[in-house]
This record gives structure tokens, C-alpha cells and sequence, in this order.
């Protein structure tokens, strides 16, 4: 079971270790993503050479690879650090943005996941469904299906690759495959900000950097969104200064918020 | 004609609709040319492997092409996206950034409306100028020539490809090569904010979805954005909280607003 | 002597000017550093092509170089405009992000000194010692290293290759191998917003393009850095907040804040 003071213990491992969280990530959120790392207490480094991944891997707490602007010459990069973390014993984040609206996405995907194995995959609905079902499909970045409906499937994922899936929605949902835990907090604003999905991913892998339990790294990096994002509602008048305010509130959370807003 | 009340209808189908907008666009203004669309009530994805530009462009709204950070490797998926829009009948919008900065920039440009027929040609004056002078020069991506002055050559611009031009500026010209529309709100802070222009183009495509006049399209896109400049102004003190301030506007904009702002 | 009348002139000569400055940069950013280079009065421009090197840095008034996310295919149109901007004999401003973290940036660090000989490096203390010495490591991105630590092999640095260097910390201190000029202001904020060293570099870059002599150009940035810290912080309440409200100050700094805020 996740509680608030277990979110409250591994966000303060978090900052007392400042783990060096290697990400792989597209274009529209690599700023917005470095910043969420440095704001919950991480240290961000976005790199994707294939020269340099085993070094980068090698020398990170954790990576994450989000496939958001996902091109050929990428995909070398991100199999070679992917292994490289694997290798290694590292938790790998998967976040397979887009997946289902181009076979090219979902390919890639499956490649990821053969070859590299994460610890974690963390998406929206559509995009959890769409790994596991060639039934469905997503509308570019965004989920047309709801985060209920992609449970079962969810689980099946979980079984099949040995990975935790978190599925983020109104109510997010986390996944081993036999347990589920639910992050209920629905902040409106969120799905009209991008990147918060893959914001999310980023903080995976930093709580997983310092929480060997997979399932419950994931958990508390979706708690820890989900916090913030309370913080940050009251503070918001649109999509623009909730940006701004939800990183400050990753910075300045404490164990007085989490216990405040946190809805299990 | 435009009016206040075409623009409200327009901006009420792209809510209503929230249309795919599939943007092959620059490193610099990804992150918020993809808040805007979001804001505004589109969904944008931002894509731009050939491996799958047709399977993209095949289930977007509209294509929204930038050449901002141009490369050879990004030429291909622009072309294949491009001709796949236009064999779709979707909207295609080229924002033609830096032309007449480097002859690579121009050359790019008309090779896409030359291969891609785009519907609407958005840029700043001496960016519309260089594609039909070479004797006009721009000064990186910021214009050296006053709108005023474009508008000869913007007619011609739209007499010779068949896209409606549209210049942004203090008092932004839209123009099928014929008709001329205006919008007189002039925000002195936009051009302190990378990316507004971009943003303009995002938005053009965003409404171009939903409204098969392109003249309509194109005028409607630059009132939303004055709109929001003058909603945004009254609450920024420099370019930074312009730039969170100016989403918010998009995201709240309504009837009334856009009554009392839109100089036409 | 830098002082503060002088980082007031060079300012003004900035926005008179309005240079521009051609930034090869990260992704992670661009937008951020086009951003602070408008706010401050430059003109910024993103170009990375190698087809469009020569033309790009054939019309700017300075060029900075960052290898923040490097790859082999960005190598080529780095050293294209390094090698025309030093023909050229307009500043170049190399800032080796993640230097020592990776031996791809390390090398390729040293290839760009050898071979485009930049008139300013600016980095973070383990950066710039891992470009004398291979005994330091960086952790990804971030310094783990004391500034004060890095001045003896700055100067080093310096005498071998006829660059100023400048390294940003919570003390920054500028040399050109002889002079050592120190700047106090220390801004603890800053660390938590991802790339203020890289709008450092740019901002060092803009300067550059108005002030000949490199040390006082270098000197000037970061003193422009510090004072807009420094009218920053009473209004951030975390790292969102600071970002937006830094380049308001880039944009309103005058005279009297330089005065009142600036420590040498």
C-alpha cells in the first residue's frame, strides 16, 4: 500500500540524494521536463548521441525515454542507453507517447520493451491500450479513451513484459499486474498543459532512482503530481501561469501538502 | 468581411471540435506553440519522422509547416506531410520563417509551395517579401520592413500560388490577392516574445480546420491573437509573464472579450 | 576595472544595437535563451544547418556554440559557423555543457577551441576543468565542483588558448589569464531553473557583439545576469515563477537596478 508518508519519505530521499536522472525526450518538453526535475529535487541531463549513451547510462541513477518526437536516427540512441541501464540494474522508464496514432510509435514501442525491458511504463490510456491491443488507436498525443477501460488491459501489459504500468487520467491507476493502486486527485488544467504526462514519466524515474519498488516508485511520482497540482489550482488563471505555478509547488511541497491533498 | 462575430463562431467550433493540428515546426517554440493550440482548444502533435508523416497527416485536421530551425533530415517528412495534406484536401499552413536569411531557407520554401500548394502563407513582412524578391533581405528571423510595405508583394504572393498571405505586424494584412482584411490591435510586447509569430501560424491552422474560407481562416487566427495580446498586456510586466499571461488569455477568451478588443 | 557605469553603457550600446546573435544551442533552451536575448535587446536567431552556415553567421554580429544535447550529425554546422564567425572576426562564445561528463563533449569541446578559436568559454566549474584536466568528472550537467576550486586551471585555460573564461556559480569570476574579475551576487534560485548558464553564454554572446574587449563583454553578462537574480527574487516564489519574472527583469533592468543591485 502507498500512504502519504511513504510519498513524504521517498520525495525526501529524493532531495537529500538528488539522483542524476539520464533522459531521452522529445522537443516540445525537454525545458518544462528538466525543470520539473530540478524543482522536485533531481539532476537532469537530456542526452541522445549514441556516442555517448553507454557513458550517460553509465554514470545516471536512472533513465527515462519518451518516444514523444520520435525519429530513426533517435531510436539507435535509445536502444543502446536503454540496454546500457538495463545492463547495469537501473530502473527504465518507458513513456510511449503516441502510440497507437503511428505504427512507426507502436513498433518502436514493442522494440523498447523486447530489448531493454523498463521497470516502468507510463502513459495515458489510449496509448497503455494501444501496446497491447492493434485495436486501438490514439488521436496523435491525446487519450480518446478513459483511463477505467484501460485497466484489464493494463494488467495483461504488466504480466506480459514483467513492467509496471501507470496509466494517468482524472484517476490515475498503477499496476503490477495483480495489485492496483489509484491516484484520485483530478485536476482539471492538467490535459491543457503538454507535457504534464510526460513531466510525470521524468518524476518516475527520479523517485525510482532512490525506491527499489517499482510499483510503488510509480505511485509516488504520480502522487507527487497530483499534489502539486492541488497546489497549484488555486494559484492558476489558465493553461500559462499553471506551468509556472505547478513547478514551484514541486519545489516548495512538503509533508504538511501531501498529507493535505493527497487522495488515495 | 470579418467580424467579431464570425471570429466568436470560429473560435466556438475549434472548442467544440478540439481538431488534430499536426505541427512540424521549430526546436524553439515547440513547447509553447503546443500550449497555444492546446489553450485555444485544439490538440496539437508535433511529428516529424518520414517513416510517419503519412500515417500523421492522414488522421490530423491540418498541417502546420516551420521552417524555423530547418535541416535536410526534416525536409523529407515536410514534403511527404505536405503532399500527403494536400491529396487529403486538409489545410495546410507554411510559415516560412528566416526567408531571405539564407538562400537554404528560401529555396526550402518554395519547393513546398511549389510541391504542397499550401492554403495560407504566414510571416512576418520581410519574410513574405523575400519569397517573391530576392532583393529583400531578413535579419535572422526578425523583419526589417514594414508591413505596409509587403502588402504589393503579398498580393502578388497570393495571385502566384493560390494561398492566402498573411502578414503579421502592428497592424497585421490578410489577403487572398484580392480582398485585403486587417486587424489593428498592436501589441507592443509580441515581438519581445520569441515564437508569437509561430504561434499565429499554429493557430491559423487550428481554425483552418473548422473553417473552409482560408481568407476567414487566416484573419480569424491573427483577431484571436490580438484579442489575447490585449487581454494579456494590462497583466504583464515584461516578455516573461507575457508569454504565461498570453496562454491563460487564449484558454478564456470569450464573446465578450472579443468584442471589446478586436480592432478591425 | 569592470563597474557598474560600465555594464550600464555596455547595455545601452546593446539595445541601440540590437545585434544579432546566432546561437547553435540545446534543445532544452532555445526557447528560454531566445527568450532572454529579446528581453534584453538582441536579436536572436536558431540555425544549425550546415547548408546554411556560412550564410547565417556571414550576416550575425556574434556566434555562441553549445553543446547541450551534441550529436555527430550538429558536429559539422558547429564548426562551419565557428570557423566563419573566427574568419569573420565577430565573437564566438563557446559554452561546453556537460564537458567531462562524457568524453564525446569533452573532445569535441577541444576541437572547437583548436580549430575556432572562441573568444569566451563559459561554463560551470567542473566544465571548465574538465577542459584542462581529464582527473575531473561532471555530473551530467550540473557542477560538482567549487568555483573557487576551478580558478587557477581557469587561467590555465585561459593562457593556452586566448579565451577569456568565464565561470558562473554562486561567485563568478571572469579571466583572461591575468585579471581576474569576480561578480558576488549569489542568487540561490538560480541553480533550480534549468539553462541560466546557458543564457549566460548568450547573453555574453550579445554583449560580445557591442564590447570588443572580451573580458569586460564577459564580465558585463554576468553582471547582467546577476542584477536581474537579484530583481527576481523577491518577486519568484520557486523556480516557474523565477524564469518568467527573470526576463521581465532582463527587459525593464536599468541604470538605477545595476546600481543599487550589483556586487563586484
Amino acid at each position: 500500500m502507498i500512504t502519504a508518508q511513504g510519498v513524504s519519505k521517498n520525495l525526501q530521499n529524493l532531495r537529500n540524494q538528488t539522483p542524476l536522472v539520464h533522459n531521452i525526450t522529445n522537443y516540445v518538453v525537454m525545458n518544462n521536463t528538466a525543470n520539473a526535475l530540478l524543482s522536485v529535487g533531481a539532476s537532469p541531463v537530456m542526452a541522445h548521441a549514441p556516442e555517448e549513451m553507454e557513458a550517460m547510462a553509465g554514470i545516471a541513477s536512472s533513465l527515462v525515454i519518451n518516444i514523444g518526437t520520435l525519429s530513426k536516427e533517435w531510436i539507435e540512441g535509445m536502444m543502446t542507453a536503454g540496454k546500457t541501464a538495463h545492463k547495469r540494474g537501473i530502473p527504465l522508464i518507458l513513456d510511449p507517447v503516441g502510440a497507437g496514432a503511428t505504427g512507426f510509435r507502436t513498433q518502436t514501442c514493442h522494440q523498447i520493451i523486447k530489448e531493454c525491458k523498463p521497470d516502468v511504463i507510463r502513459g495515458n490510456a489510449s496509448e497503455i491500450m494501444a501496446l497491447i491491443s492493434s485495436d486501438v488507436k490514439t488521436k496523435g498525443v491525446d487519450s480518446t479513451e478513459s483511463s477505467e477501460n484501460a485497466i484489464e488491459l493494463a494488467k495483461t501489459l504488466a504480466k506480459e513484459t514483467g513492467a509496471v504500468v501507470s496509466i494517468s487520467g482524472p484517476v490515475d491507476y498503477i499496476t503490477d499486474g495483480a495489485s492496483i493502486f489509484t491516484i484520485k486527485n483530478d485536476i482539471p488544467l492538467m490535459p491543457k498543459v503538454t507535457g504534464m504526462g510526460c513531466t510525470a514519466s521524468a518524476l518516475t524515474g527520479a523517485v525510482a532512482a532512490v525506491c527499489t519498488d517499482s510499483l510503488e516508485a510509480a505511485a509516488t511520482a504520480m502522487a507527487i503530481m497530483a499534489v502539486a497540482g492541488e497546489m497549484t489550482l488555486p494559484l492558476a488563471k489558465g493553461p500559462g501561469t499553471f506551468q509556472a505555478h505547478f513547478l514551484d509547488a514541486l519545489y516548495s511541497m512538503g509533508d504538511k501538502e501531501i498529507l493535505q491533498y493527497l487522495k488515495l
